[in-house]
Order: structure tokens, then C-alpha cells, then sequence
């Protein structure tokens, strides 16, 4: 922890008072512990909380890695910006500002109003059989990232939620996960939007050739640029933008932790600023989170990315919160302490 | 199911059709259709949520089952009208109304404001000695807690949720559990508000002289009025009387569930109306959830009762609905299916 243990222990001091027995509220009360350490403060306040969806096509979706044609980002962009799909109805549903970012997509949006347009590229290449991305769209995506977050910051947004759309970028993200944690890739490979046995094959086939081809880069970046995707990339460009304004960062499932991976492996102190809101459905996620040692806030098997898991968790905050700032001491209400 | 094939059939295939991957919403989706189903509706609606807490004190807490003395039920009853307590800041937080019920609190509230009166004694006898309830108090209980569901359904309250407070109340929800499950008692007893291992060894030996004396009842109501307690049994009225309306049922933690148990005996249709809110740290809680095969939606180590677990899970059930009335369609959307 890069925070202050005086700050730790005041706020432990904090909960222990509270009317429950110790430790009666479980992962609230480290919760609670963590937004306090974040903000440094006894009295957290969760304002303007956000989702920032990006979205960008992968080019290894031409390899046959994916349970849905490449024209599915573009047309779940639009209905994003009509606010028909989930990630809209959990935003609204719990109070999160939505944005939606084209950081890469195959497709032209002419100006369509409610996108933010940092598009870096039309898609990153085909990794299959060049790095994903040239060093200078990987560092202009991170960079976009680190900007919005800035910007949210600047407006008064002190939790930020992070989600993508990209049709393929489960490959991207088991690939990604295997290089920064050492896991094998099998664990980090999954059936994605729902491909069968043999299509699940197929993908573990297809992935391990590419990381034949590209080998294991030694630097956090070399990672990024040959196996990420520009919405990854620029998602761990906001995490780290973010953090780095003392927001707290809601991660949300497989791909958006394979995000947080190369955000930590640029800036390790973005631990501290990480709820890890879910583990998802994607069978590459419970072996990341175990590597992490992260407990998760929900496990309800979602497996839909756009930030839906990281929506309905945020709601957990908002309990942690007030019931720091809200609730009675021992003392105040006049009730006993244990025998 | 007692509910019609059909509807199923149709809400599965609205569920089927909203732009994301089948069953990529996971618990979610199996929420949405529960509600649905209840409703008989492909339109559920959650009308004015309320939190029913029902208060009351066990004469075995005299045996030292509990780290904490009687007189913190009292204290926390006037803690939850002064609004200082967890349950009271998550109902806050989300959207519950809340109200609190003596059901047989050792202690006289001299018609304080905002107390629900349904005394029904000073506490429950000792078990340790005879039976916890008479026959004619644990049918008073029954009564009147599916009385105060049906005047919320009156109201036009849809989704209840069942939260209690009563020192020594794991002590009955562990016998009721180990009753009607026939799971071992060790199994069903833990260290409640927390005991440490001598005081968890001296409440295994008394609750186990206790079911030695009463033996096992071979009907529902005999286990309830011999384990019982006044709060528990008048949740499971409250329970069967919000079922006959075609409420919503949230049920909170380990001792909810010892409640839901005894209405379930009583009504196996129950069953249908239930949603586990969440697994407690209460060791008891994840053996009995297993037992009746039920998937809670949290599992956040939480052991304080109240009805907090179920007051912090409501926010899921508003996403469910959600999803399921306001998401667009692959046709609406004009979003492409699977390949």
C-alpha cells in the first residue's frame, strides 16, 4: 500500500466502532477500507460515477476466433449510443453517466452524436501475422485512455468504471493474460461470446500459433502493442489516468482485467486504486483473479463484457460508503459491546 | 414450478432474444425469469420494496450461547428507529422501505414511534427447559407476520424482503436448519456474532442437550414452536403470507433461511417465490443453501442479519427487470446472431 498506515488504522478504528460485531459486513468493510485509502479520507464521497465503454475491432477476427462476425462492434456501438443494450440499462438503473468511445472501429460513424471519437486505427492487424499494433498506436491509444480519464476527473468524476466492445478481443485478452502472469494459456482461453467445443479448439490452436510467432516481449509494452487490442490499450490508459487523479477504478470482467494487467505492469501502484467488480462466466477470469489474489464483488456468471459486471457492482460501493459515513458507533446508539 | 409452461417458454425466448450472447447474463437471466414467472408477466414491475425486520429475544441466550447480552436486541431495536444501524443505511441507499416489528422483544418500547407492535411475548422460553413457543404463540407469530404481507400487498408492495435481530437467534435458526434438513448439527452451527472456539464447542454442547430433550417433531409446525423463535416464526408468516400474494420474496441470511425453511415445510410452493439475496459467513448458511440447491446472488462474507444481505442484493433483482423490459432486441437493434 503506497497510502498511510495512520490513515489505514484510523479507518479500521472507524468500521471496528460501527454497530455490528467485527468484521460483520465482510468485503464491504475492505471496501469501505480501500475507497477511504484512495481518497484519504474518513468521510469518502463516490461523485459523477461513469462507465467509459470503448470499442475496437481485432484483426484476428478474420482467424475464426469468434462466435460473431466483425460487423457485430459497429452495430453494438450504435445500439450503445440508441441505449438499448445492457450496459445502458445497468447505467441507468444504478445512477453511472455513460460514454461510449470508438477507440478502433472497422467502420465509419460520420460524426454520429453521442460517440467520442479517438479512433487510433480501423482495427488493429491481424496478429496471426503481425504485431497487433505499431508502437505508436499503442502508445497514442494509451495515451487517449489516460486523457479521458484526466478529463472525467476535471469535471468532478471521482469513480470510474471501465468496459469494451470488440468482437475477438477475448483472444486478445487470453493472450495477454498468459504473457503478464505466467499463466498457461489453455487456463486463458475461453469459449468467448459462446463458441462450441470444436470452435474453442480451434481458438487455442489459433492463439498459440500466434504466440509462437511474437514469443513473450520482456517489456509491458512490447505485451501490449503485439497482442492487445486499441480498446484495451486505451482502457489501461484511463485505468492508469485514473489512478493517477486518485479515482477509483471499478474493473469490470475478462477483457478489462487483461486492461488492468498491462496497467499494473506500467504502474504497479494501481492496485490500490482497483475494485475488481465480478468474475465473470469467461473461463480465463477466475484463474487471472486467483493469480491477482482479487476477491471479487459478484460472481453471478456474466459473460458479457461493456461493462456490465463492473454497472452492478457499483451499487456495492455506494453501500460501503454510506455505511462508513452513515452508521451509528457503539457508542452513539448506546448498545452494548461483545461480552 | 406451479407456473405455466408457456409463460416460461415466451419470457425464456424474450430473454433469448436481447442483444447479447445466450445466457451471457447469467444469474441475471434466471432472476429475470423468476420474476416473470411470480408476476406472470413479460413485463414485471417492482413495486414499493420494503424491508420487514422482526425483532425478538431467545431464552437460551441465558445459556451463553452468544458473545453479546440480551439487552443489545432492545438497544438495537431503538438503534433501527433512529436510523443508525447497517440495515438502516442500505435500505436508504437502495430504495427499500423499512419498517421494524417487536415480534417478542424482552423489553417493553412503551409504544414508541415508528415500532411495529406484534408482541407476542417477553422473548421465547428457554429451550434448554421446554419447548420455545407454546403451541398458540407460535401460530400467533404465523399469523401475524403473514398478516403485516398481506397489508404491505394491500399497499401495493410487490417485493419483500425478511430481516430480524435477536441475541442468540443462530442457536434456533441452527436447530430449525438441522430439523428440516436433517443436515448434522454441527454443520448448521457456527460462531454467530462471534464466539471464538471455546464458546462455539459450549454452544454445540448446549444446542446438542437441547435437541436431546425435544428430540426431532415429525411436523413443521412442532420443530418451529420447539426451536424457534418468535421473530423467526413470524418472518415465515410474513413469508407465506407474501407468497399467497404473489410477492417477490427476498430472503437475507442464515436465519431468514431457518424461516424460509419452516414456511417451505408449511407450503413447498414457497419455493417458487424465494430468492436467496446471499450466502452468509454464518457457517451454517452455505451447508443449507447447498442442501436446497439454491445459487445466491452475493456472497460477501457478510454475517450481521438485519436483512442487510437482502437489502444490498435488491439493486440486482431492479437490474433484471430492467434488462428484461428496456434492452433491445437483435431485430430491433439490428444486430447480427451468431454465425
Amino acid at each position: 500500500m503506497t497510502f498511510s498506515v495512520a490513515t489505514q488504522l484510523t479507518l479500521q478504528s472507524k468500521i471496528d466502532q460501527k454497530t455490528k460485531p467485527l468484521g460483520a459486513l465482510g468485503q464491504l468493510e475492505d471496501l469501505a477500507l480501500q475507497i477511504g485509502l484512495i481518497q484519504q479520507t474518513l468521510t469518502p464521497v463516490l461523485r459523477q460515477p461513469t462507465m467509459l465503454v470503448f470499442a475496437a475491432d481485432h484483426g484476428i477476427a478474420h482467424a475464426g476466433v469468434s462466435a460473431y462476425p466483425q460487423a457485430v462492434t459497429e452495430q453494438m456501438v450504435l445500439n450503445f449510443l440508441r441505449g438499448g443494450a445492457a450496459i445502458n440499462v445497468f447505467c441507468r438503473a444504478n445512477g453511472l453517466d455513460l460514454r461510449v468511445v470508438d477507440a478502433g472501429v472497422n467502420a465509419d460513424f460520420n460524426g454520429v452524436a453521442g460517440l467520442i471519437d479517438r479512433k487510433v486505427a480501423h482495427g488493429t492487424a491481424n496478429m496471426a501475422e503481425q504485431p497487433a499494433m505499431t508502437a505508436a498506436q499503442c502508445t497514442l491509444a494509451l495515451a487517449h485512455g489516460q486523457a479521458l480519464a484526466q478529463g472525467l476527473a476535471d469535471e468532478g468524476c471521482n469513480v470510474l468504471g471501465l468496459g469494451e466492445m470488440g468482437i475477438a478481443n477475448t483472444s486478445s485478452a487470453a493472450l495477454l493474460a498468459h504473457c503478464y502472469t505466467g499463466l498457461p494459456l489453455a487456463d486463458c482461453v475461453g469459449r468467448g461470446t459462446g463458441l462450441d467445443d470444436a470452435g474453442l479448439a480451434r481458438k487455442l490452436s489459433v492463439l498459440s500459433a500466434v504466440l509462437d510467432l511474437h514469443g513473450k516481449p520482456d517489456d509491458a509494452m512490447g505485451i501490449l502493442r503485439c497482442y492487445g487490442g486499441l480498446e484495451i490499450a486505451m482502457m489501461a490508459g484511463a485505468m492508469l489516468g485514473a489512478a493517477a487523479r486518485g479515482m477509483v477504478v471499478l474493473v469490470d470482467g475478462f477483457i478489462a482485467s487483461a486492461a488492468y494487467l498491462a496497467a499494473a505492469a506500467i504502474q504497479p501502484a494501481m492496485r490500490d486504486y482497483a475494485v475488481f467488480s465480478h468474475c465473470s462466466g469467461e473461463h480465463g477470469h477466475r484463474h487471472l483473479l486467483a493469480h491477482l489474489q482479487a476477491r471479487p464483488l459478484l460472481s453471478l456468471g456474466l459473460r458479457l463484457g461493456e461493462g456490465t459486471g463492473a454497472a452492478l457492482a457499483y451499487p456495492l460501493l455506494v453501500a460501503a460508503v454510506a455505511f462508513l459515513n452513515e452508521m451509528a458507533t457503539f457508542a452513539s446508539a448506546g448498545v452494548s459491546e461483545q461480552c
